[in-house]
């Protein structure tokens, strides 16, 4: 058993959502009705914790803590298929008792709902945008530069954050935690099952794309 | 042929664009006003992307994204002059449709023309000095610390944007592509070829700067 | 006599606090009243100074800088019994004269006593939180990419400044020496032990939590 | 002659100090009389253009850009008197330079005199301090990561900018060149000559204190 690789999936995703969420709302506190300065703090903290979960767990489970990292892997055919469901599964969980854990550091109802409209081709758009950079870049990177991988996502997110009008979720563990979430990261239940299926399709076709992109190069 | 480098500079042009023109968007939306906190925004987005994409496009391209560079290349006698109107080709393109984006993803008009005023000789002059910086950033950097040239990029571009009254956009095919929106990042049409005129002067003169400090220098 | 490494951890923890109370200071004078403004200046100099001073001290004492951090090197017999009383005295010191410095620097008085309350489950919580992954990011980070454990710590800690309610001391030397300072960073001393018994906590569950995800791993 | 040694430290102090004092008006112009928000973009700046500077400098000139360094090296005797003397001048040179271009840039008039009031114990104070951090982080970052000193050199001052009451300027050649800038970061003459005998001190107090830390450590 690798049980210590589903730990490390479930403990970076729990601590990337916690961030997300908890950043957000202390941003949000502090801000003063300020958006784009609560924006900032967000997109610091998420990019620097992106960074540190990154560099510590790959070693251990290569950190996908994406949903949509592992379908692209499993098509790579790098993880089984019971290992990408196990992977999955600890992701999910993982995104939840992060949401969880924010909601009790901020001294708020730990289960919450959503109420943050993110709906519209634009968002979804943004959303399949998002994705496939964030995979070729992922793709691309560990190719290239596997000493860099960490950074990579951390600033890659961090551009992410401001150049997609959704704000860039990217990922499906991290989208559903985020729906359980009333606060400035969340997103509207109704909106979680179309920004997943835009997620897994930029995934793919970023899998595509660095495969055109690497076949010609030498 | 090298299908997959013009579609590495086409690609690289194109996200780098989308960042700069879709994070001006959001951090205008959502900064009240406070231009600072906007441009901070958009610093932040611009300089991380930067890092990303040269650091998984050089290996392609070599993640020139920029008009300017590559006329030095060719000057350089690194690229053919064919290589080089193709290069320049997809970077006018890739920034055209990265703008295009940008618009799509904000839910705005795609097609729009600028109306920021970018005129004087400060202005021009601020693109001159901005280009000469990140040419020569390249030049050394390149020689000196080759592993580093991703984060130099990103870094001078952070600065620049602050240090030139122009914001810093020592790209031509960044100024076109820019002239399509209107928006904080836009540039008037009218001002146009005077900052492609301004960026080709500053291009040569680090070319030859460079020359200076590396003829001596052992 | 090992004196150079207790003056390591008296200078690395002196700077460290004047770098956190001082830029709280700065940041509250010139925010107008936005803490989240005041939290960014904050959190950007705090992460800056982190990579410096593990970068430059670490070579010499480890750059401990933290009694949690002392004690779980202790527990790993890494450090004797004397060794870690000698250091967490060097960090008490070094921590209570610096913020005696940023008192001095920004012509307050120089001894303070702070009325910022840090009460509560979800601030003690956000403690224990805090410190189990500076720990865990210390642990992991020194074993899979000792080169970047500056980087680490440095990106943790800006992170933790926004998703914990308590902005993550972390640190039983710096809460102490922040108890001195009525200012942005302060921490009442009624506050002040609940901090450090949560911080100490968090640090064992992070060496416990090391040895988990370790020992299975390859 | 080393005639490309002396230009490369007047180019880099030259854009060092260009960037500094231009980022400060950019700052000042946009931030909206948040002064926080200013200084966080002029900390950026400046902390990015540090690592872009002396990574691409250091290779000609060591990149000093500052005379309390070149006399620390003359100290050391890595420098002769006489070469010091032409760095130095090219550093006070370069600085100025600097300032003007900044003023052309933002269409301000070229020469100004500053009436920033920066005085007091706390400012002097200020700038031993903030100087003895810059050299020992020099002086020790050269000697344990030598390929890092950039950015330790840039992360520093991002730091230093915020924990001091002077923000630091750490640098009598750039302390000259913003006396001639009458703009958020200048400094008025009558604090000149104060700022400059306080870090020359401070250079010597570094040099003292990092051959006490690097004599008795292996």
């Amino acid at each position: 058993m690798n049980t210590h690789r589903y730990l490390s999936e479930f403990l970076g995703t729990f601590a990337l959502v916690a961030t997300v969420v908890g950043s957000g709302i202390m941003a949000e506190n502090l801000a003063g009705g300020n958006a784009a300065i609560a924006l900032l703090g967000n997109t610091i903290a998420t990019g620097a914790i992106l960074y540190v979960l990154i560099t510590i767990f790959a070693p251990i489970s290569g950190a996908h803590f994406n949903p949509a990292v592992t379908l692209v892997m499993l098509a790579l055919r790098e993880l089984s298929l019971m290992g990408s469901i196990l992977y999955i599964s600890a992701q999910i969980a993982g995104g939840l008792c992060g949401t969880f854990l924010a909601h009790f550091m901020f001294e708020q109802e730990i289960l919450q709902l959503s109420g943050n409209e993110r709906s519209g081709l634009a968002q979804y758009g943004s959303e399949v945008i998002a994705t496939i950079g964030l995979v070729l870049t992922i793709l691309l990177g560990r190719k290239f530069r596997a000493d860099q991988v960490a950074m990579l996502v951390g600033l890659y997110i961090t551009a992410a954050y401001w150049f997609t009008s959704s704000t860039s979720f990217a990922n499906p563990a991290v989208t559903i935690a985020r729906t359980f979430s009333d606060s400035f990261s969340g997103i509207s239940i109704s909106d979680t099952p179309y920004f997943i299926v835009a997620q897994i399709i930029g995934a793919f076709m970023a899998l595509l794309l660095s495969q055109i992109l690497l076949k010609s190069a030498r």
